[in-house]
């Protein structure tokens, strides 16, 4: 294991969720190694997180930790950033700076003008941008987007997506709950940042479409909450096909209500992530099939993702796996100056930016009474 | 059983689907007797229809019927309207200024100016009339209604309703189609006509709250289709709750899927047509509940439509009987001059009115862009 | 109507559930018409119940009512009887000699030694006989029946089966508890009589397969309980098809679990009575197919009873006016002298012997530590 | 991480599936590192497999690399063995007597002779010995066995457990199904040891209760299989509790479908393995609950494992890695020469006697007509 990828992380110290699924995730193929790490804001809580973990290196902060990584010889080739949003653009420049490549959770920052700055920075350099819509990298997303890219459900009608979550019904005062709802670490958008930028991906990344409008109703229902916890939101993808995005964090009995319905001129597909190793299928006059990841009716692109028998679920962190192997592929392939494999894929930057724009149309549309906003590049 | 009610109908000959569908839910609980039919516009087909059920009395059209019926001691008390949209209004008009009540399919009418006008003559007259929706008196809807009105919830939120079926994907050629998809018989509405109305009319009779606007996008996705086949409306309640809902009669893989979730400040409902005994109820902070018809957490609003032990099912033609039930004991009220049992519950006229409301108002804003429109009375 | 079966009841009166779901199976689709009853063993609840209906002949009891409808013209041409086992034999045998057809619930009777002459009484006489072993008319169940005998799961391998209940957790003291708990009336089988019967017809019915031999463990849980609530039973079928079948009656959390699936040598088949219009379909190494009452992959078995479109329900009462559908034709091939449509399927007193024989090999194989017993005729 | 558990690997190498499984699952919580192997009885192999996986020492078979393990001072401190059945006693026996403790796939060994001698050997020695079972160490199935263990659902009485695959319905070459069905290898059960065993195991685990006796029908289906691939096997637990238990690999449509479900006096439990994060809960008398893992009702038995929120599934290798961080904790305890944390549990060799028990009584009662066989000890 020479060549495992050397790994960094900003964020993700103790409390955090996400920093802890990020490390399991790059582990789980044994295609990384985290060797550095500045794990929190606060430069005593990032020692003792960086410790904890065992962390060859540790840094107070992010700054001397790109600085520094960027020198080593055997310095980090990629960082992974898991702070809150409005903590995105800052390290993800300086470490790009330094020629290390990025993993960014979502959505990629907190503003849309950031945004903007950002993906030129990531344009100017050589340094590789990945954003964690992991969401994509569940075998069965994979296979229907390959259905849908190869015609199995005909021209798209009809996009139905939404994400429900319950967790937010009350207000609640966990460090988890605290920036999600605090615009100024979030970013104006509450859970059309959090859930309805995945949910809108997702959306696209299947479909193969582009959003081209929206018309938004938000509403935060928690007293003083300062941001959206329901939104709802419909949508006009290039072509005709139209669709209704709901996303909500005050929705009792949801857990993490992730679905995509995608309906075409001659068949549908459906998918839920809480089964998320189950496809359904349907072509037009034919009985309803269940295709499973590793069953008879999987495809290639299912199969590439599949560790274990049909059967044997795979879950949530296995989806994030994936996607942190095509992210090694990718890397890898830089390394020897090659273009990765085709079936490889990942959130892009770009991507990243069309989340920042529907989560900009969404305020604006909400903002005019619902009125339909573009959200084509100005 | 000297006390059954006579029954007439008007359409539902042969080839036609609802008029079976009226008689077995009539006869189910035995509170009927159909004795009289108009079952087609066309007289020879309505004479063979009609000696084909054996009904003693058989008319070549609902005028003459009307007429006659009017007349005759043993005339009929009621007269169930299952023919297409824009022969509700006529039919209706000539029985209940007979003295007749009336039982009618949903849409009201054709147009929202014949809904007015019928409404006015139900006001002016002393015989009553029901709209047949008919998914209102499935026994878990009527525990749902009850545990919303009884608070179970707290107060409203989010309303997601939706009606998705995949016959009219493509274009056929039956008689049920032809008329659903033919303006001048159906109305303008489509989708939002046949079955947008059920899942309208089932959100405010559930969550007890009336629809002040609405903003839509309808769309006719096969061919030459003269009626929207798909609609995507985003609904503002009274108050702050807000909702979605989508019909689609192109969505392949859906048969009957109405389904219905409310979600209020301390807990979840959630409901699906095709597993009808069933409702899911969540309170914030507890584990989700199966609460099915006959079980231990069934209500008493949905034990008075129990007539088989839970587990064995009850379906779509019991719910219709169901409300055949309440229509029998309000019009034995009637018959006693007394009021019916509180418990008992139907769609009205006005119900019918605020369906055409509903049509009228998807098809304007949808002509503007999915500006929001008002349901109120002019 | 003029042909519709002049139907009479025994048993089934006031508190009684079995009743009254076969007066609604025989109205449902209006081809009988109920005419005569003696409801009950006490002659003034008899007369109540009777009048309650609108009976338009009320007996105190089945010998006069026997006696009286064999004599009159317009007499009964078939009856229905609904009591305890223990008072199967003897209307049923009353009835048939008058030349009434019987209409019988099951299990046959409530010993062996009676089934046995019961018969040979119907071997001798012309008129009819017809269990209502009702679970075999679900649409889902004929079609089942009609893709094995067509070869499309190949030779039966293994056939499951369960019927799970909960009801008899506890010792409850309701009449419908009563007499199913108590051997003088119910026979000395338990669960296994009430509910196995049904579970071990069903795949008979299903899989075309006899059963030679079974070995069974059974129990009474509940103190002072005098019959099984559970048994278990190991099945040999004829050939080398194995099989199990559980039957409970003190499963918490199950309501009315019948289940049953079957695998073959290229397939597999399931069912559930609890969602009975749905059929899950496996062809080995192609994806599982959800077959459906109306659907796409419905086969002319199951559209024959196909009342509604798919996604519309059919339930239990439906299924049990599926064999009165299937009845009645019987009756009126019968009444014709006509040989019935082919595509008529009812369970025959024989069926109901073999019922007794299970019960009986059951009770023998359980007081004798589970040995093999066979059911074959002696 | 200088205490990372160092672990070697006997199998698993190319074209094995449990043996990435293991790596995966040990790799999950960053509590081992692999450092040796001999992955494979062919030397070339063992070495190309060796090296594939980038280990720092790679031996040609598990003799030779006992001994140099056993010398090191930074020798491995446990071995997993994933080899066939009939390689686990020598390997095991060679690891333990080097002090070296022991992970061992199950079933313990390839006969109950083998069996035994391994318990005495682990009996006499101080390395610890764990066999993976690895679906005890779900996050539900560990809240079952608390909720039983607490009373939750009253004394048992019932125990329906079963594990059905279709994936050996016909006679297939790869290398997992060769020496699954090859007596030589796999020992002389079939289904029974592959899956038999897991079944048994868990409905043990859960339920708290031994199996007393057993009686049990084997089949093997495919023609030439000289093992049995269809099990039916009804249990006697201590106490009046009885089961059944049915293990098929010929059952098509059925990809790991390994269900439990314990009925007690006063409640329900029911999980199935391809919905891990699902417990089904009802109180008699109460409606059905849905438990989830990380949802309002988890209890510290299931929060213990859960690392990512509720609705975000966990799967088979999540379960897998909640194994090894029980072992994990037992080891390093035994380091400290302290007891390991109460909440922590494992299947031991006697759980593997307890196997092979079953097995060999299995087969002696399949070959004696059913006869119901002691497990108990000897």
């Amino acid at each position: 294991m020479t060549d495992r990828i050397r790994l960094g992380m900003v964020g993700g110290g103790q409390d955090a969720f996400i920093g802890a699924v990020h490390r399991i995730a790059a582990r789980l193929d044994d295609q990384f190694e985290l060797v550095a790490g500045a794990l929190s804001s606060t430069p005593e809580k990032a020692r003792a997180s960086g410790h904890a973990l065992g962390l060859p290196r540790v840094y107070p902060d992010y700054k001397h930790m790109a600085r520094q990584e960027g020198k080593r010889d055997d310095g980090i080739e990629a960082v992974v950033i898991v702070t809150p949003n409005n903590v995105h653009f800052d390290p993800a420049r300086s470490f790009l700076r330094q020629g290390i490549h990025v993993i960014c959770d979502k959505p990629l920052t907190h503003t849309l003008a950031s945004a903007k700055k950002l993906v030129k920075e990531v344009a100017a350099l050589d340094a590789l941008f990945f954003l964690t819509h992991n969401y994509t990298a569940y075998p069965m997303i994979r296979q229907a987007r390959a259905m849908i890219a190869d015609g199995q459900i005909g021209e798209i009608r009809v996009v139905q997506v939404e994400y429900a979550q319950d967790w937010l019904s009350e207000d609640i005062d966990t460090k988890q709950a605290q920036w999600r709802t605090d615009p100024a670490r979030s970013g104006s958008g509450g859970s059309i940042g959090d859930i309805g930028t995945h949910a809108f991906n997702l959306a696209c990344f299947v479909s193969g479409l582009k959003v081209e409008e929206l018309s938004a109703e938000l509403h935060g229902y928690v007293p003083d909450r300062m941001v959206d916890d329901n939104a709802h939101i419909m949508l006009r993808f290039e072509g005709l096909a139209r669709g209704m995005l709901w996303a909500s964090q005050v929705a009792p009995g949801n857990e993490n209500g992730l679905r995509l319905r995608i309906y075409g001129e001659t068949g549908g597909l459906e998918w839920s992530q809480e089964e998320p190793n189950r496809l359904w299928f349907t072509r037009f006059g034919e009985p309803k099939q269940l295709l499973t990841r590793g069953g008879a009716g999987a495809w290639p692109e299912a199969a590439r993702f599949t560790r274990v028998p049909s059967g044997l679920p795979e879950g949530y962190l296995e989806g994030f796996a994936n996607l942190y192997s095509d992210i090694a592929q990718v890397i890898c392939a830089h390394r020897a100056g090659q273009a990765p494999d085709p079936a490889v894929s990942y959130p892009t930057v770009q991507d990243g930016l069309a989340g920042m724009r529907f989560i900009d149309a969404c305020l604006r549309s909400s903002a005019q009474n619902s009125q339909w906003m573009p959200l084509q590049p100005d």
